[in-house]
């Protein structure tokens, strides 16, 4: 038996077994973090990745859904967002990814990593004994319990990211982040959607408001969205494919796109992953001697940024430097038109004040709105705050309108460090720009605490 | 002698006194803010407006701006352009501003306002008694000292913003926020532009490399940018206007718009004004009674923005719940593009660590960039951050990049909040925002500080 040698295999011995400092399982956003900052800080690495070396997030995820919608807004044709959005994804091919890891002494390991125990990983041939093991698995797309999903033509993200062509008729099951990315591209790029969402409003995690919002300037932009509407089942006839919904409509498609959710890829040997703020795997409550988690198989927040933020955290407690982790101010983002930012506690309702206002009422928006004409596209948007009434810090912020993803960031920091209105309400805004939406809502705060 | 009475004129006799709780004189931004939250608090209040009500902002300053640049970058003709910002200025009729006051019970005097001593204001025949007088007369152009100036075509920012027609030729003296805005809106419009800075660097306030990004945005907009050269002296030759800049240089020009600063607006019985952290004006150190002054005529910070903070704290402290003005956060922003925000000591060099992060190498970069094309413009950008290194408090922040003026806003609380680096360091940008480029230069302030 052998496995591929290289002169950086520095601890590694015939019988198929290496020893190293760190293995990493999964080498997306965080699990890559992990593996080139302990190897630049002088550990001996090895990663397992079964897929691409990155993961999903550059080759068939966020970065393909940014440029798949950043071109639908330029009114590109398919073809051409196409080719962009494979240019942006590396063609989908890791090899710099990996040359990258290599580069800094990180041993990769090709296929699927198991937790052979405390210190144990086995990928494929190779056992693998470390002082530090760090889950990083990711996580994959729910296949959701609609009846004849299998005798139609399904897609999940990953497929649409990397799709040829695109669908005449697509039916998004499922209004989340993804769901409304994906119909907002697909409807640019020529697609006739409708989207599906079992609940009442879109982004259901957020408060109502924000889905709705997204709903409305998904419509204006030909998005047939259906609401308060589950699946019931999907069949294939003689003239196409359909899909049932409870309200008794039937979809007819071309494909259909599950987006209702991601579930972890827990790696065999380990049954469940629960982490403590130091990103260790506890199991009856305990650490795991040794053993960590980042990113979505942890469950905490299934984003990039936050994946990242656990790597951090691991590789400062490997480095002896450690401290909790704190996603209390990590930014929920849609990309969408206009985009969302929310942060927080935005559903909280006891113990609290709230107050929003308007961002197509500042000035900025009247400037906007005023160069592209009574014909040109409404500036859209609102900015609601959450406060705890007792001690008057902002506990939350949902914000939606143009540029929302770059304004918001002043919320999440303020969320973060746990600012009160008293402060947030005494800082300046300039003017004219989109922050001055939320000047008001602050002053309305302040009001409602005085 | 009579003035024009109504049934607001609360306090008036017949011989051309008024007694009111609250003079303002000039009702620009900061001025009308007093005037309106005052009159709402249940104070009699008089304002004087010499010019228009609602001072320069909407009418032939900020507004009219960023509405001519908001056009260039749509590519609209000049024709358009104008009509746009004209309608975006009310068509500099003040009417509505107007009504606006008189709706809240604020009596309107149109004329100068002159300071007579503690409580008494004159404006024209009336003679206002007040507790408190708010002087707020806001800044004018300064005419540089260069010889002939009067003997060729100039205008002010005021005459740019209103002009009929653009100059073929427009040479622009000054360098600050207002030279480089309205260079870019009338190159854009059509105008052969030529920007004459004295300095080294445009926007000469602020380190050097974020003027040069804004000269080298520019000049690939066709603006012809000559720093480091001062104009000597502007002749009328039978063939047009000519300006010789101290390098020899002999610049044709069919209009020179002067751009060089502003100086306070002081009313007529005040010979300076300097205020303390609650806008009360000082005479030998001590507050004046009753005297307050906000807005460029305080010389403090000449934005809207922060003429708005002034006026809050006035009207706080006029309502027993004073606090001192805080603007050391106040934003600097220049709305070219890229865009500019600084915030707080962007120049400082002792005691402070400063790390900055190319904006163009953060992913939405390589996603904007990738859409745009290699024919597409480049994506400049940069953030530099500086911190104190004995406290790590972040003490300044500088931004260039698409959107910097939203944020950027995450810097300015920053400073405001006098938050320290490790804090900032440990918060969570997301991916992809531009964001995401202050993170890195956290980064390295944290390592620099270790």
């Amino acid at each position: 038996m052998s496995t591929p040698t290289g002169p950086r295999d520095r601890r590694r011995d015939d019988d198929g077994t290496l020893a190293v400092d760190v293995a990493v399982l999964g080498t997306g956003s965080g699990g890559k973090l992990v593996a080139l900052e302990l190897a630049r800080a002088g550990r001996s690495v090895a990663v397992v990745e079964a897929t691409r070396v990155g993961g999903d997030c550059p080759y068939v995820a966020c970065v393909p859904s940014k440029s798949l919608l950043l071109s639908a807004r330029r009114g590109l044709p398919w073809t051409a967002a196409a080719a962009l959005r494979d240019e942006a994804s590396a063609h989908r091919d890791d090899t710099a990814a990996a040359a990258e890891l290599e580069r800094e002494g990180v041993r990769l390991l090709r296929g699927f990593g198991r937790w052979a125990g405390p210190g144990r990983v086995v990928a494929g041939t190779v056992e693998v004994r470390a002082g530090v093991v760090v889950v990083a698995t990711g996580s994959s797309p729910v296949r959701p319990p609609v009846d004849g999903l299998d005798d139609v033509p399904t897609w999940t993200s990953v497929d649409a990211l990397s799709s040829a062509e695109p669908p005449a008729r697509l039916v998004v099951l499922g209004g989340g982040a993804v769901g409304c990315e994906l119909s907002e591209a697909f409807a640019g790029l020529g697609s006739e959607v409708v989207l599906v969402q079992r609940s009442a409003h879109l982004l259901s995690a957020e408060p109502a408001w924000v889905g709705d919002l997204v709903a409305e300037s998904l419509r204006r932009k030909g998005v047939d969205v259906r609401t308060g509407a589950g699946a019931e089942a999907a069949t294939r006839t003689p003239e196409g494919s359909v899909l049932r919904l409870d309200d008794g409509s039937v979809l007819p498609f071309d494909r259909l796109l599950l987006a209702t959710g991601r579930a972890p890829n827990l790696p065999p040997g380990l049954d469940e992953i629960t982490v403590d703020a130091r990103c260790r795997v506890l199991a009856g409550g305990a650490p795991v001697p040794g053993l960590f988690a980042v990113g979505d198989v942890t469950g905490v927040s299934q984003y990039t940024h936050s994946a990242n933020h656990q790597a951090r955290t691991v590789v400062a407690e490997v480095l002896g430097r450690g401290r909790d982790a704190d996603l209390s101010g990590v930014p929920r983002v849609v990309y969408t038109d206009p985009a969302v930012l929310c942060v927080g506690d935005t559903r909280r309702t006891d113990g609290v004040v709230r107050a929003s206002f308007d961002v197509g009422e500042v000035a900025r928006a009247h400037l906007v709105q005023g160069v592209a004409g009574p014909r040109g596209p409404a500036v859209r948007g609102r900015v609601e705050l959450v406060a705890d009434t007792a001690t008057g810090v902002l506990v939350g912020a949902a914000c939606v309108g143009p540029e929302a993803d770059s304004w918001g960031a002043e919320l999440t920091l303020a969320v973060r460090a746990r600012l009160d209105v008293d402060l947030l309400a005494h800082h300046v805004r300039a003017f004219p720009t989109w922050s001055e939406a939320v000047q008001p809502a602050l002053q309305a705060l302040q009001d409602a605490r005085a």
